[in-house]
């Protein structure tokens, strides 16, 4: 790396970069600056592999080490130990974070470009950060083609969210959307949905994926909400024959994305 | 509910039965007395439904008609607000908990009782309660036969795993064993033993389950330790047409345990 690196020195709390950055803690602050905060080595490192724009490289003046080893020209800023630590989330963020210009993804953007076999998720109101990145996380591994973040859904920039989601917001076309909205310009578009119930009379392997399909999951507690899911073209249900009522929304859309995939992958 | 209930006021932090409850915040102190704290009407409902042994009710005096509605013979230890809330870990838990004896599963006795289609989790050092609450839980609605928790996996009891679990820690089988030591009597008794590994040569849904088969699953950032992997007995890969490395140990739990399933109810 012989990089020439701008950098730039922060010794206060009142300069106007560090009051910008504590505002990225905020859903709002991220909505208004199109911008999130991401802490530590790994998350910095594949945010750099996958392109995405970085606005600032934010360094513990102690580790400045760390960035020599980043393949970026981004500008860098220096920080004292005490300021870097003022700013973090996490509790070792080792030394080094990253503004990142977050990628809006629009619908019409995302469906022009969809493939002819075309995977999506819906997600009705999922509340939990660690449930919401773990989807996030099996959606890319699956290959999804987009995720359509509904209404009262978490946000995905959301810290917690981005590191269970493992890198993969970077990389994964996200639309937060109003899915009352949303879900009849899929249907227009020969975009099947599907949806769980345990009363579906069909298990979810006896159902053949169409090429072009969507899944809808809902909220931890109340599930899918009805309204919504009266858009549902078919209904599976996933079978639990330890006799519990219920499967953690993650498992429930990781056991559905895997079962299109062993069907794919055996029609070739 | 017309039930005589023995009701037993604690006006004291020094109390002896506050003392023990207070112990069972640490694992040290669950091993020792063999019961565990939950706190929340699900919770404690869910030990009555399952008929788990509770040692004691213990209620908020603030909201002690919670009480009535509950069917069980266990002492009711009357706390006031300050007490009752001094003692509980959740942020909200709604004015009940109860100290539940913890069943403690020998792995003989699992064995001997594991019908002639069985299926077993074995897990080598799952650090994070939420995957292991997870895990759990699925485990239960798959039908799992019992779940060998190795050396290094987070305590199971911790309230964390037992809240993300759903329940199911009443009602299925755990074994704290060493799987180093576990593993070849598993082989012994003809229990076939698969890993997952991204050059088995072989996707999952590939291979056929057999009657009596272990899933090996390891721990997040290393994955099962080799010593341990030494014994699979066959390798599956899982794929991952997004092109990412890994996925949620929870979600890979999921995604082999509902092929087995689908590969059991298709042949009846």
């Amino acid at each position: 790396m012989t990089m020439n690196k701008k950098v730039i020195q922060i010794t206060s709390s009142h300069n106007e970069q560090m009051k910008r950055w504590k505002k990225l803690h905020s859903r709002k602050g991220r909505m208004k600056y199109q911008a999130l905060l991401v802490e530590g080595e790994h998350l910095v490192s594949e945010a750099i592999r996958a392109q995405v724009p970085i606005r600032s490289l934010i360094v513990d003046e102690k580790q400045e080490e760390k960035v020599k080893q980043l393949n970026t020209s981004a500008p860098i800023y220096m920080l004292s130990s005490s300021l870097f630590h003022s700013l973090m989330e996490t509790e070792s963020p080792q030394g080094i974070a990253a503004e990142i210009h977050m990628k809006e993804w629009k619908e019409e953007e995302l469906l022009a470009h969809a493939p002819s076999r075309s995977i999506f998720l819906l997600l009705d109101a999922i509340q939990d950060p660690g449930n919401l990145g773990t989807i996030l996380r099996t959606a890319e591994a699956a290959g999804v083609t987009g995720v359509f973040i509904g209404k009262g859904t978490v946000d995905p920039y959301n810290p917690k969210v981005v590191r269970a989601a493992m890198g993969s917001i970077f990389r994964l076309p996200l639309v937060q959307v109003d899915l009352s909205l949303c879900l009849p310009r899929l249907k227009e578009r020969g975009i099947h949905i599907i949806g769980t119930s345990p009363h579906a009379g069909k298990w979810h392997f006896e159902y053949t994926f169409p090429s072009k399909v969507a899944i809808l999951l809902g909220n931890e507690g109340r599930g899918v909400d009805p309204a919504l899911f009266s858009f549902v073209d078919e209904q599976v249900m996933i079978p639990m024959p330890g006799g519990t009522e219920s499967l953690n929304v993650a498992i429930t859309s990781a056991i559905l994305l895997y079962e299109r995939i062993r069907q794919q992958y055996l029609r070739g």
